[in-house]
């Protein structure tokens, strides 16, 4: 079990225009965890109220993860977020954050030493770098948002120096270069430490960065995008779940990580919540795999 | 010769964030035949004032370009346009437009009656109607802008039941449809008439849409785009170009002529005016295919 995520627990609220929903499953954790689960197993670390439905963890129990990370405080309540999209969707507008239990800083269970791949979800980057100390074999890739290039962009220039990779959408990384053409910021994100650069675009697919070449891939394709929430957890999930099940980092099976990232965004949006990674199997991604593949060849 | 466009000659001014120029040759049929001569002998048709530098022709003629439907009024001014591009340049800011010369209906000189591949790049509808008349046993693309989509949707609409095949923008696809989401609005403009619908989203890439399948692609990963003017012309110029040369419709040869028209955006994109497709050759563009199709497998 090489894989492990630390990050967030969530209830969330969300407005789209396919409907709205209240209080139901989220957190980077959660959709990180379960489409790294459909790959291998994961260890899943993060800060959960005694509000949080136990249920939750069933899908994630029966693909046999590690949920010894899970630190519950039975008597406050779980991280909340509230948001809504319109338009593309391609970005949400926050309505309401309360931290609650994530104030609090995350655990690092013994079991999860031998873990060789971590994902460091968005936190604060002063927290990233106070786990990457404790990895310090480990292959880590970490997220960002907004608010720590805003307010903590010399604590993230640190921790780009430190990571093999890093992960961020088309916002974040022009924020973080200055640089609006992506392909720039890209390059420009490498140039400050991480071998491994991926730009998630949303519906405009992604970009990944390497020390031996660059790979665009489209969006997959689908027409019904319900809630975004948890795309980019679920790219995640999928693309170091992927990478971990196959132990490999050549360029190659990076590329059809990057795929299996994908497809499990497009599982997500399919539906709110996690209904969609929660449901699918491994046919499912094979499945979207090849109907991405066929997308773009020529 | 199978392949002729209708469309504009102008000067443009154009500032964006690499710089500035003043009257430099552009008009979407200068850049689409640009884009076509590399790959077939193209018919051009447009209004031309007596300012329009002659020098301006000579590329096209050493590439066998019939300019018998340059129709030019010595006495009057050549279309002028004046726009601004900032921050992702995904779409101008229009400062300036006289129409001038393009306000006269377009001739079609006797020689065109062969072609077989016909492009109606953004004019009015009803002009684009008129024309289609003159063309009845010739497969027929159009192009058009949010102006007519807003002002003369009836004749819009009238022209997609019309033509077999549709490019538009992004923006454009979504003002027509009402939809949002790409995906769903390249199929319900497919169902308003087209056969063949190519939605190109600037430094997002491109979808095509046809009977037998779909197919995306992202831009060309250039890190140096100095001026989008004329990208999307260059692009259908290419593309329709490729399929003159090739003389199929195939879904094989609809992908890779995509990848030609996207190749040729990318030679526009990356200096003002038209010296990127002026400069280039066939090598140059087989180069670019080969890294687009690396920067796209796997």
């Amino acid at each position: 079990m090489s894989l492990a995520v630390f990050g967030s627990v969530g209830l969330d609220d969300v407005e789209t225009p396919a409907g709205s929903v209240q209080e139901v499953v989220g957190g980077s954790a959660v959709y990180f965890s379960l489409a790294a689960s459909l790959f291998t197993g994961v260890r899943v670390a993060a800060n959960v109220g005694g509000d949080f439905p136990e249920s939750a963890w069933s899908v994630l129990r029966s693909r046999g993860a590690d949920l010894s990370g899970l630190q519950v405080f039975s008597d406050r309540p779980t991280f909340r977020w509230s948001g809504r999209y319109e338009g593309d969707m391609n970005e949400a507008q926050t309505l309401k954050t309360e931290l609650n239990v994530l104030a609090e800083a995350p655990v690092v269970p013994d079991s999860f030493g031998d873990a060789r791949i971590v994902f460091l979800a968005n936190m604060g980057p002063d927290t990233q770098l106070s786990l990457i100390e404790r990895f310090g074999d480990a292959v880590v890739f970490a997220d960002t948002m907004n608010l720590w290039i805003d307010t903590q962009r010399p604590a993230l220039e640190k921790l780009l120096g430190l990571v093999y990779g890093f992960i961020c959408n088309d916002a974040e990384a022009r924020a973080l270069t200055g640089e609006q053409n992506l392909i720039a910021a890209g390059q420009h994100l490498q140039a400050m430490g991480p071998d491994i650069v991926v730009i998630k675009k949303g519906e405009h697919g992604s970009f990944l960065f390497t020390r031996e070449g660059r790979f665009g891939l489209p969006a997959y394709p689908t027409d019904q995008v319900v809630d975004p929430t948890g795309a980019g957890d679920s790219f995640a999930g999928g693309f170091l779940g992927s990478l971990a099940e196959h132990d490999s980092w050549s360029l190659d099976e990076l590329r059809r990580s990057m795929v299996y990232g994908t497809v499990c965004a497009s599982l997500t949006v399919e539906s709110f919540s996690t209904s969609g990674l929660e449901q699918a199997g491994r046919m499912h991604l094979d499945k979207r795999f090849s109907a991405l593949r066929d997308f773009v060849s020529f």
